[in-house]
């Protein structure tokens, strides 16, 4: 395994004790770079979520009975649905509902992620987290449109004004593309969402994949290995809806919040993004944290991890 | 001499052509890190000084006969000040001023350079451009007080709401460190400012100072090298007159944008201000720009710097 990533005496001086000790404990998987397109393969790649969901459950199974969160399974036509509700409700969030969709590039994750369980305690809110069919199992736009389903339910459920959306990682290009073919189909916008370092150009393109690569929590040969192994079919790359950085964006899309890191492979992402959705008029804002790293926002206790998550509340909670 | 900066397919998927070619054009000192501090030692800099001085020559030349910007030099209470003016004031702008600080580690540059032509060429306003004391000739705080010094007789001459400021990496630290005096001093704050990669932590840390050395325009070596041989004297590299990052800000000082770009070595300085300010209470916006250097925004023709200088000359023309 390797020996944590990098964190000289420059680079501790400005994040904090718990981040530099996340990062020096981190391990990669060895010759990530050589081996990466194998581990990610359609046959290999159910012991890597398997791996990956067993870390995670920890995690998860902590926090439900931490915060005493309540799990319950519904149907949404057909698509299922984990509604995360904490003890507590605050007055101005009872008539809402924050749709989740979580990350793991499209092969790993659950509806039942730290994601969801952290914003809904923190947030005093109901979350609707969709259980997608992950990949190689589907590929896309299977899940898309499962996501788009539930949409249009919920659009009919709550008013659209009462509905904040959250996202990570490669649930942002779920959610972004749910959105753009909602928006086609003239169904009314929900009126905030959070972009949590969102993978929205599936090309793999930009700096930060590049020099961040080895930095990171995961090698970007992983992420890509991933996607391109078992959920991209036989999209193109660029298509504007397979990778939603390339559609065009208009004032009517929904006010978005960008959260990414220095040492996040996304960085490029998250940048381009901002630019792209505010030259179509649209109301974003790109909060950009000092060495951190893909994720990093769902750290319960890491300071930067708390402010940024802070933030973003008071981003979702405007009127 | 090096071989231009690595810009590989997928960087260059996300930059403009022009961009891709400054940076495969740009030639690093070889060696920097071996000889950057011998290179920019008191006896070594007016070499450094001066072909900088040659190559930068040009440029102004052509912009000012270009834009037929007129030049005056004038004396603030002893200290030299070039007032730039372009042909075509708006009418808008016609009873302000945009105060310049320069950059250059506080070592190279001078008055006349491309920042404040640019600006007062795109913008359509008068420009106080400082003449500022360089170093090794004297040490901080020298050239701070000289600013401080054109500041308080501004505030005389203008309403402090007519005066906006602007300055770039070094000039940033005169900037901010003059403005907090002026704040101690009781004086009023300009009405809004713009910090092009401000160098507020010249103890020279952070992420990017690390990832980014040796893919931005200059080594980190050259810089650190000029500041701490020639501008740090006794100084405190944490004092937070000297180091303005390390100031608390509140509400009270000056709306402030603030640039950079994922190629830049002060990318992480920029975000550090950004959340310092923001948590002080200060409105703050921070601009991050795919693949782009330390001051890319002052190529006249490079489509990510006209992009970024529109939205600055959009945030300066606020009310």
């Amino acid at each position: 395994m390797g020996s944590g990533l990098s964190v000289n005496k420059s680079q501790a001086a400005t994040i904090s004790l718990e981040a530099q000790t996340f990062l020096r404990k981190l391990r990669h998987v060895p010759f990530a770079h050589l081996i990466g397109s194998f581990l990610t393969s359609p046959t290999q790649i159910h012991q890597f979520r398997a791996t990956f969901a067993e870390k995670q459950a920890t995690v998860e199974k902590e926090l439900i009975e931490k915060y005493n969160i309540s799990v319950t399974a519904i149907d949404i036509d057909g698509v299922p649905i984990l509604i995360l509700e904490p003890p507590f409700i605050k007055p101005e969030n009872e008539s809402k509902v924050l749709l989740n969709i979580h990350g793991g590039a499209f092969c790993l994750g659950n509806s039942r992620d730290r994601t969801g369980l952290l914003m809904a305690t923190e947030m005093g809110i109901h979350i609707y987290s969709i259980e997608y069919t992950l990949s190689p199992e589907v590929q896309y736009p299977t899940a898309r449109d499962e996501c788009l389903k539930v949409y249009r339910h919920l659009v009919k459920q709550f008013d659209a004004r009462n509905i904040l959306g959250m996202s990570s990682s490669s649930g942002g290009q779920l959610m972004c593309s749910m959105l753009l073919c909602a928006q086609k189909e003239g169904l009314p916008m929900l009126a905030r969402q959070y972009l949590c370092t969102p993978a929205l150009d599936l090309a793999g393109y930009g700096d930060s994949m590049v020099f961040n690569d080895a930095r990171d929590v995961m090698p970007v040969s992983l992420l890509v290995g991933m996607v391109q192994q078992n959920y991209q079919g036989d999209s193109d790359s660029k298509d504007p809806l397979y990778s939603p950085l390339y559609s065009e964006y208009t004032k009517n899309f929904p006010p978005t919040i960008i959260t990414v890191g220095t040492r996040d492979c996304m960085l490029s992402t998250g940048v381009r993004t901002y630019w792209k959705m505010r030259k179509g008029g649209v109301s974003v804002e790109l909060l950009v944290s000092e060495g951190m790293w893909h994720g990093f926002n769902w750290e319960e206790t890491v300071p930067e991890a708390v402010e940024v998550r802070a933030v973003v509340r008071e981003f979702l909670s405007q009127p």
